[in-house]
């Protein structure tokens, strides 16, 4: 059997990377901690009903104060499921409280400015949790395997990055980055199911194929990424994905356990609630 | 037996206010158009499975250039269930397109702004369908019972808001503005289960039972509003708020009858689907 679903910080330091990461020693069809299908929906659905209270518990603290957020970063090649698990994870939570931002190939301007700009703007509130599909580790991978910035460059980056995600947790947010590992013939079943239906062409760019080209570096990109930026603060864990609902399920649970780690109650009422129900009553 | 669950127009028509608006006029314990919660219910869940559907394409055509977007705007007086409707019906859809944001009472920032500044900043881009939970309404409601601006301003503003309505309309934004019209002692019912229950008392603030004291007040402001700024290409809605499932499902047929409207198909692709094929193959 495996253990107990909620057993406090069991998936999140199942999946931790451990250094240097070495992303061909991990099987991308596996299934760590969960036996099949079944018992992963399972207990996929049971915290998808008690995920909203943690949730509705982190907003309900902001608004007396409390500086709490999570910040959860996906990363992952092509059709990885990156849109996907947020829809998944996200889904039984109040919108209220979610935000997800998809970035994009930078624009002129972000270009023009560095490279977190655009990344500071779309940091949670506090009370809020945040899905990046793609980051700021675009900007470490993309110019390493494209040679579009020089290695003392790139390591500047990482301890950049290092540094920026430190503040981020010293202000409340909890770093939780995850890469989905998915395996290079089930990219290429993706890409094929995309180009077989008319209602999925939309999402099939020649590009992608181009960039199957670029897998092996991607790869190496992804590890040295991975080795210099994985930290006590900010842990990086990666997670295969060749299965759609274990991917789901362990990024439900790492992000589950951090909610949970937060060990938040409800505020108190600032105001006296017999003397508030005596005035109500008195309308 | 009511009309075909999908019938186009049906609920947005039902709704629609008629000018002057009499809100003593429309009982907030009605649900028109259904005739019992198990038969609501039936119809809010067959549209959230087929919502997503409609979403994805209005996603997927902002990608390839379409400027659609809608904006559903929600008014309603405390506990009126404008948060909870957001989360029932925006649920099952992909946060990825989906923005919400709760207008507060405005900041100082705000405030030196021009009263549609903050407003501006949360608009929908292209594909998105935005929630709002209050809205520049507040503007014109709260200065009106409060008297903060002369009555002359406050022509103004509604002439304002027509306008600054019609460019969103005429850049692509669909406008749904709806009100939920809560019944006075269904009010007192809500707020007092707040104080009942510690894991609601945050959503409690003595200041609600202030506001009750001017809940004519607050009518004639919504009336008077909803008269000036009821337009062909924004029209209002009164959804009796009462109850809950009825809420929920009106605001979730306005919007799948707006989204129906729209008649957006797939995108074509705009490249050689068997080329590419077999370019993916080869890799």
């Amino acid at each position: 059997m495996t253990k107990h679903p909620t057993h406090p910080a069991g998936w999140s330091d199942r999946l931790r990377v451990s250094s240097p990461v070495d992303l061909s020693a991990i099987d991308t069809s596996a299934t760590p901690g969960v036996l099949d299908k079944d018992a992963a929906e399972e207990i996929f659905d049971g915290t998808s009903r008690s995920l909203p209270k943690l949730q509705e518990k982190l907003f309900a603290d902001s608004l007396f104060g409390g500086e709490h957020s999570v910040l959860v970063v996906l990363q992952g090649m092509d059709t990885a499921g990156k849109g996907g698990t947020v829809k998944r994870v996200a889904g039984p939570m109040d919108p209220q409280g979610i935000t997800h931002h998809a970035f994009k190939k930078p624009t002129e301007e972000e270009l023009a400015h560095p490279f977190l700009w655009r990344v500071e703007k779309e940091l949670p509130a506090p009370g809020q949790i945040c899905f990046f599909d793609r980051s700021h580790y675009e900007d470490v991978l993309v110019p390493r395997v494209h040679e579009l910035i020089s290695s003392e460059e790139l390591t500047a980056r990482y301890a950049e990055i290092n540094e920026f995600e430190r503040r981020l947790v010293e202000g409340g947010t909890t770093v939780l980055k995850v890469m989905l590992h998915l395996g290079r013939d089930e990219q290429k079943n993706r890409l094929l199911r995309r180009l077989d239906r008319s209602d999925k062409h939309w999402k099939f760019n020649p590009g992608d194929v181009d960039d199957r080209g670029l897998w092996p570096l991607f790869h190496d990109a992804y590890e040295v990424a991975l080795t210099q930026t994985d930290t006590e603060h900010a842990p990086w864990h990666v997670v295969p994905a060749d299965k759609k609902w274990y991917s789901s399920l362990a990024v439900q649970q790492i992000l589950n356990e951090a909610l949970q780690g937060l060990d938040l109650g409800w505020p108190a009422a600032d105001y006296d609630v017999d003397e508030q129900r005596k005035r109500l009553l008195a309308t």
